[in-house]
């Protein structure tokens, strides 16, 4: 990917600020994880654990919020899952304290392989998202927790994600930063470093990387994504600031066909009230 | 639950009439299904056929919405379901002439529940509803299909489904309409006998049944939901009415503490334009 960062413009009027108020968006995201568990009358969060950089800086986000008690990782990992995405998740287990559990899913997901067929590896691993999701939600219930959501939103735009797999959570404190952004706090809040260095991954298969995977590199990604999402720009305006059309349309083409991944269900409309509908209220609705 | 049937209050003014028009609500539903999924580009559903009258009606409204070649039913059975759960849904496949397709799930459950220890059966329940979920979201790729939901809104008004599991699906022509509706439109449409006539039970356990589940009968939920959310009157004028003041309370209650069942994660907003909050558009989003 490294050629491609040539054609990159530099930055150019209109565009976005990426930068981040380092301290006032820790406080925030604190404040938002601890309001958001304690009003549902819980005290505890449980967390996958990858090994990457975006559930790294939920877990430390979450220890801020609910202290090293409040906050559960669980590894998951699948028997193709690279061994040093394990032992960075266990990096970021040793430094905030926090209790952890290993849940191989690899006998559930080679049980559901052997009677599927050859699905492919592209099916394949939305099943592992969603078998991590079915055992993230069982020990949630294990610990009196919430899920935590660990999506950032340059995956949510694109739809680069499991629905209910990894874009099932309770309450996600990274779904408003691009990736960049989750970088800059990660670096700030000092997770560990080798999980800064290294190459975004889904990890789903040996040698996959998500910059391969969606064609671009985040640095790019984001700045075009700011544009078309935040500023509201035309994908031709984009395209007149020097990122590479092509890039372009198909960054506004994933975001456009992924929506149905940040929606729910259509309900067929039958009554005078009707979910989805005219029947709304806040997700933790009290009376 | 008979017994109970006796303190039932008659039909009092202001109540909502839960008769349907039959003719006119086929049409929409029909409607509805084919309209959503054609304007995906695609042209079938895949619908996970449990022998019960949900899923055997949203079969039978896909079958009239996309013909017989547009619905792909799927049993999931589990080892301790009932037989005359499979024969009923094999019973909804012959008579519509649907491709059906049989996906044991007690092999995946019972690794699971191996590794995790002893969960208990609700818990239990839960995973075989995700286990579901994932093979049926699965098999609509296989398919180019969509997954069909069969949710009423009797189960999802007192949050009476497993979110992520069979609460998931693309489109569900059921959400808007009462399991007395349920009933009355399957009637209408000629769905099996068999399936018309047994208790409903998410048919987890043995012996389960949603009536002993929830302590009511539809008959008095449906009416005591129809007032509470479509007539939206307070809880007190429920109980004026005739119905059981516990029974009101503790169906108020479902309503509202499982209200996160029926929304989306929530994201903590740091930006100008934030997923679920002010970046929104319809599920079917196009440009």
């Amino acid at each position: 990917m490294k050629g491609r960062l040539r054609s990159f413009p530099a930055s150019a009027p209109g565009e976005p600020d990426l930068s981040l108020d380092v301290p006032a968006t820790v406080r925030i995201l604190e404040g938002f994880v601890k309001t958001e568990v304690e009003r549902t009358g819980l005290r505890r969060v449980v967390v996958g654990l990858s090994g990457g950089i975006d559930s790294a800086l939920a877990a430390y986000l979450a220890v801020r919020a609910l202290g090293p008690s409040g906050v559960v990782g669980v590894l998951m990992p699948y028997r193709t899952s690279s061994p040093s995405s394990t032992s960075d998740a266990e990096s970021v287990v040793g430094a905030l304290g926090i209790v952890a559990e290993r849940f191989e899913i690899s006998e559930l997901v080679d049980v559901f392989a052997a009677k599927a067929g050859n699905v492919g590896r592209r099916r394949l691993g939305n099943v592992m998202a969603r078998v991590r999701m079915l055992v993230l939600y069982d020990r949630s219930v294990e610990h009196d927790a919430l899920v935590l959501g660990t999506s950032n939103k340059s995956e949510l735009l694109l739809g680069y994600g499991t629905i209910h797999g990894d874009l099932a959570s309770a309450l996600n404190p990274l779904g408003d930063l691009y990736k960049t952004q989750v970088r800059e706090l990660a670096r700030a809040l000092s997770v560990p470093k080798g999980i800064l260095a290294k190459a975004p991954s889904a990890d789903l298969w040996p040698e996959q990387t998500d910059e391969s995977d969606l064609q671009v590199t985040y640095e790019e990604l984001d700045r075009i994504l700011a544009l078309l999402v935040d500023a509201r720009v035309s994908p031709e305006t984009v395209v007149a600031k020097g990122f590479r059309r092509a890039t372009v349309m198909r960054v506004r083409q994933l975001i456009v066909r992924t929506h149905f991944k940040r929606k729910l269900p259509v309900i067929a409309k039958v009554s005078t009230r009707s979910i989805g509908w005219d029947f709304r209220y806040p997700r933790d609705w009290k009376t």
